[in-house]
């Protein structure tokens, strides 16, 4: 066996993100055939409690109260930005500053010109930059990008992408940062419906306008005794035209009573079609247009080692799909990047683009007309 | 038993709906509990031989090779028109005239302007009318208005509705009056979209105002040797506000590979949620967002005799549900009506409303403007 | 067109099953292409009341208050038999005794004894027969045999069938026909089983031996003020090994919380497999297991046109398939065999050998020992 | 935080389980609200590179090249056996003897005599024993065991199970372990029905008896450029009684084309029912008999925070349920008995039950009577 490539970990913050990241990062040399080795130098919180808690916890050699502490140190080559949306560009500007690879939660920013900031204060660093968009990296997911690529699916006439939950319909749900523009940039667009909009980019390509609506159906949310302004949207749709001329239709919301993670898309072409849904992560429907007839229809197919990182995380189909494996490859990648001076995907690059798609349908929810995405 | 209710039938037209029609009018008598009787009394067929043909195999006294003879016979109560759109108007007003109650297919018309105007005929006459809209009487639809009503699903926030098919694929399928404006009047829209329209006036009320999109994907054709132009629609979407303040979704598609029959939708209210899909018209799923968290989620349920018309043709929940089931039903009620005096749905009123809507997206497909429903 | 072929039609019973062959008989000339013309002669039922009504409700010219009255008459050519299962083995012989050909409700008798003498007796008049195992005209089905007959399913390993409803549970449910070894010779065993054997001899052919578990949940039930014994099976499960060495295992059960009207079938061999569900009578999923591993699982494909029968009730494919499109597709073949001397199917031999492997499964329940078929 | 309750590890054998249990102890101390932390001590496998490669990937301070070098030693308190079925009674036993905790795969043994040597082994010597049937900590099944032990289901009729795999079908398969009695014991018997088994005892309690079939359908397979020959089981299926008086009817095969890891269940009681698929491991169906008729039907529920571990694991519910998952739970649990002085579950008790069914199922299919389940 070739030696080690070790990597040093810095990670800013420790909540359930935290904790997936976590638990992938070591799976990683467990389950790939990787050289790759994580270290987990040093754990940042808000404070030394939950910061030393989060080191013993995770696994981490050391912790800091604070993540400018973090940024600065020289045993730490990668840090890992699991935190509130509003902590993603200050901290991804100062550690670019000190020369780190940056991994980041998505959305990537609180607006489209932080983004753009970002991304260039990680390129002007010359660092690799990932942005967490970690579903992409679904086995089923990547299969569908091959079967694009190798004309499976001919031309595409529709993309049809939902992330639906019912996270926000108990009126009592008090406000929390994901209400709040100012600490999230927006609401079910941002945080769910980021991600519908990055698969969309990755599969079909560039979004040329959008139409949009929005809405926010319960404004007031308790704050202790009191109550808070919910100023972002509750759910959003929007129909798209891509530039390669397929139609799209998007939705999030956080008002789907019945649906608990549906995150699911559907794309109908010439030659065949694939409908997936989050719920059911280890499956993938694919409709051969090219079948006899009689037996045309969306075949149920479960993700086993004939598929994308099926020979590493599931060597026996069916045997379940978790969305720690989706963070482990999207890491694995990344990491893989750092030595064989690849470009990973999704960067900073895809998060500008996505945050371009954001923009252009807040415009257009509010002005109540088409807007293009200015990329 | 009381003594038999007797209406005497006219028919135009005798493919493929005319026989459904006509095994749904045999179904009446046998399968509900009612003193009515239908005598297929004459039909008309665009010439003699059709006619002739039709007559012996659907199960009719006489036939004649024109419309025009039809509907002056004294012997015809309700004429049943089963022709392609551009014929609905010139037949209803004319039978209008003859004060005869009419059946028509959907869409109504081949604008809103005709419609109207055929709205106007029927109601100078005083005449019933009925726009088949059958899919508002399967009983599982029936049952999702009931549990509206009822308060099951609470405030609305959600309806997602779609239509789509995979018909139009194929390049070398030739022309037919489907795929033309003047015969027609729009292609997707009014085929398969005014279906999910007028559902989604059954069950939420009336539509303030849409922003839309739409497609041609192959504009020409083959005729005989030749090839002619499709002006019409392959797919079209729409964003819209209910006056309800509900967000409505909508899609309706000839290019969906992998979806055959698909009428689909979703409902999402804060004390429930529904699902149906026409391509499973057994089943809807309910989700009662007041169960436990742990026992919360869609539930299957069946078909039977609990439901609307269950006792009638479901006796044994799960038996199975066919588009003639819910032609009988939409039969029934409007005969009834012309005993009971009630109002028959969907009437004409329907019928322009619909219209209303669809002209409204046809505008907002055309101009990128949202655009108000001018019912 | 050439010139109808007639049939008068009498028939006895008039309760649900009266109802759906009654729309059937409806149906056959509206929907399938044939000559065939029906006449409703005459029809039986307990007493005057009920016969009158029935003549009335299912549209028959005559009525009369005993079936002894309708075997003997001349004009009548064809005598469907939808009464519980003690009347069959006495209608059926006393009517081929008039040569009149008969349609049987299933199971065909009480027992393999009564089932035999029954064939011999239509044998010996010469009469064509039917045993009313309709699911087997299920579109879904005969697609299913014609995929085994063309070797796409290849070397069979596993039948899986099964019949489960909840109908049962309910202690409060009173007893009736189908509770009593003398009137419904067993009970899920003959009620639903009997179409599960049925249809694995459809496909399979012959079943060489049975191990088999049978019990009463609920062994006494109200009759009036009073109760009564349940002397037959709530619930029913056997292994068998078929003679083309396949595997078997069925199950029937009134017991099973949840199921309405499961009717299901897996077939998987060597080149692929089947999955059937009645509830979903409209789907059939189909594996091929040569498809590409990646590609490979169930794919669900609905009924249209290009299956069975598709092209006279599926046109629009998904349209919705009901217990009636089955009744008509078998009556239909039956009434064709009476024309063009073919042997129609399912007829009383396929009555008898079910009925045998209904007695070894009693037997080995009882002594539980294997028992051989005796066909 | 209290301090840590460190345990030292061994594990033997480090192939596909060897990886999914390595995980699972990293996701222990990062999910689980735990002071447990594990130090991965020491690993053998059958000779140094393989051991030593082990160690690497599997992040080991140190390897041996037997497994009798490792249980000897004083800085391990744990041994975990992910071995073939041949060297589970050896080690087990040895490893007593040294009094270390252990955890084994599953079959725990050959045969039933056997394993209840292993289990007197473990016994003396007073450590703690687990049998890896890991399925039985699926949340789902968690839940299910509540609902059973609250009455929400009641009356239980029937237990179905189904272990179904495709990976026999093809006929070049080599030979391996799992096709040698001598190795495994049975074929698809221990290797997934035993999962079945266990999750019956769990839920249901004893059986009482069986009548079982199996079948070797291919019964030789290369080996290099000659075969060898299959001695175990291909497919079983069995019926049984429960001590309970439910009916069970179970099967297993590696024949079944288009199923690929289906371990499914099915429980109908008089006032509930459950269904579950670990192919969709992340749902569990259930019916509440109590709901009015018009809404009852399975309920597809997603796993979340409100079921068991999902506090832990699923906190987003339908975030992703993986076999590794399933591990953590068994191994959490089993590390907390150290401690705590539970008693571990499943443990070599359990272990012991399934193989006394295994063995009356075995005798039955081979002398084709039904056989008492000697515990």
């Amino acid at each position: 066996m070739r030696s080690k490539d070790y990597v040093n970990l810095g990670m800013v913050g420790s909540g359930m993100m935290g904790r997936y990241h976590s638990v992938a990062y070591s799976t990683i040399p467990v389950m790939f055939d990787t050289s790759i080795r994580i270290k987990k130098k040093v754990i940042a919180d808000a404070n030394e409690e939950l910061a030393r808690e989060a080191a013993e916890r995770l696994d981490f050699e050391e912790w800091v109260a604070s993540w400018q502490d973090l940024i600065g140190r020289n045993d730490v080559d990668v840090v890992d930005i699991v935190t509130p949306n509003d902590l993603h560009a200050p901290i991804v500007c100062a550690a670019a500053a000190q020369k780190k690879h940056v991994i980041c939660e998505k959305p990537l920013a609180l607006n489209l010109e932080q983004a753009r900031a970002m991304h260039e204060a990680v390129s002007r660093a010359g660092v690799k930059h990932c942005v967490s968009f970690n579903y992409q990296k679904t086995p089923a997911v990547l299969h569908t990008k091959k079967m694009i690529e190798n004309g499976k699916l001919g031309r595409i006439f529709h993309f049809r992408g939902q992330y639906l939950q019912d996270t926000g319909i108990n009126p009592l749900t008090p406000i929390g940062w994901r209400h709040q523009s100012s600490r999230a940039g927006s609401g079910s667009l941002g945080d769910t419906g980021s991600h519908v909009i990055s698969l969309a980019h990755f599969l079909l390509g560039s979004i040329r306008e959008v139409t949009a609506m929005s809405e926010t159906f319960i404004t007031r949310r308790p704050v202790g005794d009191s109550d808070g302004e919910v100023d972002v949207d509750d759910a959003v749709s929007f129909l798209c035209q891509f530039e390669k001329k397929a139609l799209g239709i998007f939705e999030a919301s956080r008002f789907c009573t019945g649906r608990k993670n549906r995150f699911s898309f559907e794309i109908n072409g010439s030659e065949g079609a694939v409908f997936f849904d989050w719920e059911r992560s280890n499956e993938l429907l694919f409709c051969n247009a090219s079948a006899a007839t009689s037996e045309q229809g969306f075949t149920r197919t479960v993700i086993g080692p004939s598929h994308p990182y099926g020979g590493a995380l599931q060597r026996i189909p069916g045997i379940g799909m978790s969305y720690v494996d989706t963070v482990a490859i999207m890491l694995y990648e990344f990491l893989q990047s750092l030595f064989d001076r690849g470009k990973p995907h999704p960067d900073f690059s895809d998060g500008v683009a996505v945050q371009a798609v954001m923009e252009a349908v807040q415009r257009s929810a509010s002005n109540k007309c088409w807007e293009k995405v200015c990329y």
